[in-house]
């Protein structure tokens, strides 16, 4: 039932602006060509202020997975401990790459509730070369404490690795304030460009722990070659067209500034939260004081009187498109992604069809609750969190 | 000085048809969706009809170097043996990934030259787990033979696993007659789609050797896995853009027709041969009787008079981008690709701006022998080989 004139709500790949688009059509160029290298600088440019940090920075032509698989296979080594700290599903994903290059002391909560600090402090206090965490965690909304898991980190003198896929570019990541060793993006998220790229920032610290045999694609010392040669570039032939729209994405983002870009998507999810609020649909997290909601991501327990398909199906035959919950949450969450170059427009559009089918299945009387509580948010006039 | 109005005559990234270049334009659509399992379900048939295959095929959204390291790491743990053999830069780089993965009995041949059999066997003869070839090597114009070491290969119970990044889609490939049992391509080359995408065909005796622990990102479990869901998929976040891309340059091939586009590939190589040898290029690598030229790049030594920079120089200042040697190569061959959607037009204006820069520099005396040989071929008049 998915098709080109479908809302794209989902927390990645996100909608992507038809000038974005375009710039995928433009002839091929050489991947060694100056005009290559200039699209790649000015990318590594634009990235290195998203992330807050002056460490180099690479484009790798794969997904975010390929860059978290960078990220661990570089500094970890057979004999090599990493502590993973697991609350849903990409932390998941960081302890079962991590199992593929050393040690692993997981640090595992239920999907959905928050880090503890004192159990990431006794597992770094064993002694551990890396600890990983993800930022915003896709599958439960959650929001996990990067500068405080860094801080201890570094107090046990292990690197900082953390999964900023769906926080960077839309979300506060403050990578050298707050210390964090290796940060990775993916492009189909808060940069709003097409999926297929990932970028990756890695620290001095990183770099004097890199292992001798990382994996061959993403050796992170053949991108630091191929960076600083004469022509910027890329060890392997990178997806050109892919760095096109990266490029133009980045303008839209320079365009718009990166703080207002930050406000509007805090402001999208705090409008997503208060429709939902309204709506008596309850937000999914269970939060501690060092946890916060996602500003990407809502993830909300779906109401009694509809299920999963049925809400999703509903939204998708009126041509809005959320995603559901992943894993053993399916069935029980849904999840609203708001990232990118979303507009207010988007985002009633999509509470006021969320409202269509709830009031279809009678979970709600009357549309229009949740609009006017997100409008509200919008105007300035809701309640400021 | 390279532009979009380049004609890009290099060994890949090739020039993109325009409406393989506006599929990418189209709006963005989610991962997961029946449209994007359409997409590659489209992708994988025709994908087999070109690889000639029954095996599974998968896409992966990363660069030829990608799907190589997922042919080594899901077949070569830490304790296997695997034969690398090497003559130019792509076989090189298939030790230098398997180094990573396992043990390597590396069988080397000066960049330029024909692999020997009797040294493959060799080093087979004392067990191995795989070896590992480029059938169709890239740096230095040279196809090595597929079918003989196919056959070596599994004489001694080794798996085979064939680069095919620069032959698949242009050059006769036979992955199930010759008995391949991973075989992989890269889009930007003869499929003539931009980079970023590659494909890997596994067969059942690959699958039976598949280790405990392969790379992450490359895992083939995963991917046979997202493929057989009722919704056909990738386990990751694909390039959905360049999956669009993909499947309308494989609609092209389709409207060619796979002998015809062989056909075309094979009659352009001999153009520029043919033009070569009427020049007093000399073609540069030595072949014995087991390997031929290659039919999608032709490599040729520098002429007397003109270097390397002059002639790429003087030809990219008129528009037409040609590559020079690889490593150690550099300064000494030049080549020129002849992969993809290219036109009997697109090779004889090579040609003659090759014979333009020769004439700049006084290697020729006029314009046109070049042009002339090279036409004959494509008129059917020229020296069949």
């Amino acid at each position: 039932m998915e098709d080109e004139s479908t809302l794209l709500m989902i927390p990645g790949p996100v909608q992507v602006l038809p000038r974005i688009l375009r710039a995928m059509s433009r002839p091929m160029i050489g991947h060694r060509s100056r005009e290559f290298g200039r699209i790649y600088e000015e990318c590594q440019k634009t990235l290195k202020e998203l992330f807050q940090t002056a460490n180099d920075i690479f484009v790798i032509s794969g997904s975010g997975t390929c860059a978290m698989e960078a990220a661990v296979g570089n500094v970890i080594g057979r004999n090599d401990t990493v502590v993973t700290i697991e609350n849903g599903k990409f932390g998941e994903r960081f302890r079962l790459i991590a199992e593929r290059y050393g040690k692993v002391k997981p640090i595992t909560f239920e999907w959905g509730t928050s880090i503890e600090l004192d159990k990431v402090e006794d597992a770094l206090s064993d002694g551990a070369k890396a600890v990983t965490m993800v930022h915003n965690e896709t599958s439960t909304g959650i929001k996990n404490p990067a500068k405080e898991v860094s801080k201890l980190a570094h107090q046990y003198d292990a690197l900082f690795i953390m999964d900023g896929v769906t926080s960077i570019g839309g979300d506060t990541v403050l990578v050298d304030e707050w210390g964090v060793d290796i940060a990775i993006v993916g492009s189909q998220k808060c940069l709003g460009a097409p999926p297929g790229l990932s970028a990756i920032s890695v620290s001095d610290a990183a770099w004097d722990a890199i292992v001798d045999q990382p994996p061959y694609y993403a050796d992170l010392n053949a991108y630091r070659k191929s960076s600083a040669k004469e022509i910027t570039q890329t060890p392997y032939t990178p997806a050109v067209s892919l760095f096109c729209a990266l490029e133009e994405a980045l303008n839209v983002i320079n365009e718009e500034g990166i703080d207002a870009r930050r406000k509007r998507h805090k402001m999208a999810a705090e409008a997503i939260r208060a429709a939902a609020e309204v709506l008596d649909i309850e937000l999914f997290p269970s939060l501690n004081e060092i946890s916060e909601y996602s500003n990407t991501v809502t993830a909300m327990l779906l109401p009694e009187g509809i299920n999963d398909k049925k809400l999703r199906d509903g939204m998708l035959k009126r041509k809005v498109q959320i995603s559901g919950g992943q894993e053993h949450l399916s069935g029980s969450i849904f999840r609203i992604g708001a990232m990118g170059n979303f507009t207010e427009r988007d985002i009633l559009t999509t509470i006021q069809t969320l409202e269509v089918v709830l009031k279809e299945y009678r979970v709600i009387a009357r549309i229009g609750d949740g609009v006017n509580a997100a409008s509200d948010i919008f105007s300035g006039f809701g309640l400021e969190k």
